[in-house]
């Protein structure tokens, strides 16, 4: 017998991992495994039986949200290429039902979408209630890619921190719990990452030749992503700051993070609201 | 060592469960298990062995609809409650990521759908190319609920067969493969799954009064779905039929319905569309 899952983390990782002015970014150890005590095996293990755990939890909300409760949790993934967003989805979200995600992952905007407001496409995909959302990149490239190719005058994108705060308090307060991942490779490893999907054939389609275009802006991206964590780390939405170099830490690390969102809410099962004992004898008639 | 997979069916699960006029499903036995040899133990094993083909094929599909394939497939879920729709989100979807997935479970249709003409709201939850689109009830519940409990005039109910003919050979000619599936559930077992529903305090939110409600009208839905596959099991978009007392064997059924859908989409890895020595040599100096 392994250790239990609490055994092997020094205090939550939502204390942990929570997004601290007084730790830039620029001296983040991506390489670290902060607050977990475990190795790679314990991590693994742990993933599973955590993962079991936040099954459970979602199918509680689930029902909830069936019954009538407006609440919702919104995790939004944010990182570099090869973070391993879309790993996080997969080996993380792919744990609990799929009935109950609402998953989208927002690329380059469209013509369309880029007639609107930047927020516009978001609303659109706001979870419903009851159901886990899961945001892979968000409005945050508003104020990162969009910042550091200069894709909207400086004011504009300048407005946009308090814009998403704005938004985030309404979104909050209509119910659900917003948890925020910013996701960080090593330029290191990242490399690693993009040589194989360079050299294997069934990873030729993650590649785009703008991953080495961005990489080579990571210093002006580094700003842009610790503007963003100063100015929108706020105590309703949060920022969690998560190193990605091992991708077992990042995602129990994140498992965790959505464990706790999902206990805060208290939830239980919901009460019948019908006449069980007059339920039973129409069902024992029929 | 157990057997293969492929030695546990005594043909595959298309030619087995497809839809057959000359076998209405007034002699189908519920609790059947069509075409598998293996027991219980068999099929379970078999569905995390399949499901693991299903989740590599559904990635080669996402893969290359990343890379400007149009092409999609759809599941369509049918059948009466406690068949078993749910469940076979959660066991047999729950194995893909959750990336690719569209899914959409079509309740009773709100104010604003009543509005529109039946198919809008499916329009809308269409999967997108690539996609594996799941739908929990569809477009069919508009010549079922709405023919037995009279929602709309015969003659409107009557007239929607074609029209759903004439919207699936559309969809298929845009690329989309459909997998229809109608999961039917003994009145035995059905008994036994809602009164678990009204035991276990759990489980009393996925029950409605209107379930025994509907299950008292079971020669008439009998009817209506028997006219649904009579009249809507196309070339171009068969329906399938599913004995569902026996869990394990619908999922493993499903399971083998939609790899052979894939299957047939006959893809490979989408090659580079860029020049991969001049990426390795742009990466290298990065």
């Amino acid at each position: 017998m392994g250790k239990k899952p609490e055994q092997l983390w020094t205090a939550p990782a939502r204390e942990i991992l929570r997004a601290d002015p007084d730790s830039p970014i620029a001296d983040l150890d991506r390489n670290g495994t902060p607050g977990f005590i475990g190795k790679k095996a314990d991590g693994k293990r742990q993933l599973e039986e955590r993962g079991a755990v936040l099954a459970e939890l979602q199918e509680l909300l689930y029902a909830n949200g069936r019954s009538g409760d407006e609440r919702s949790i919104l995790l939004v993934l944010q990182g570099m290429d090869t973070s391993g967003k879309g790993g996080m989805v997969r080996h993380v979200i792919g744990h609990v039902d799929p009935q109950g995600v609402d998953h989208t992952a927002f690329g380059v905007p469209t013509a369309n979408e880029k007639r609107h407001h930047f927020l516009w496409r978001i609303e659109k995909a706001l979870p419903r209630a009851g159901q886990l959302g899961v945001f892979d990149r968000s409005h945050y490239e508003d104020v990162l890619v969009a910042r550091v190719d200069d894709l909207v005058p400086k004011k504009v994108w300048q407005g946009r921190y308090k814009e998403i705060n704005n938004f985030e308090k309404e979104l909050v307060n209509r119910g659900t719990t917003i948890v925020k991942v910013a996701m960080f490779v090593s330029l290191d490893e990242q490399k690693e990452r993009l040589q194989e999907r360079l050299e294997r054939p069934d990873k030729y389609w993650k590649y785009s030749p703008g991953d080495v275009t961005a990489r080579k802006r990571w210093p002006e991206y580094r700003k842009a992503y610790q503007a963003m964590l100063d100015r929108t780390n706020t105590d309703y939405a949060p920022w969690y700051v998560v190193p990605a170099d091992r991708k077992w830490y990042s995602r129990i690390a994140v498992t965790e993070l959505l464990i706790d969102a999902f206990e805060r809410l208290d939830l239980d099962w919901p009460p019948a609201d019908f006449d069980i004992e007059k339920e039973k004898r129409r069902l024992a008639a029929s």
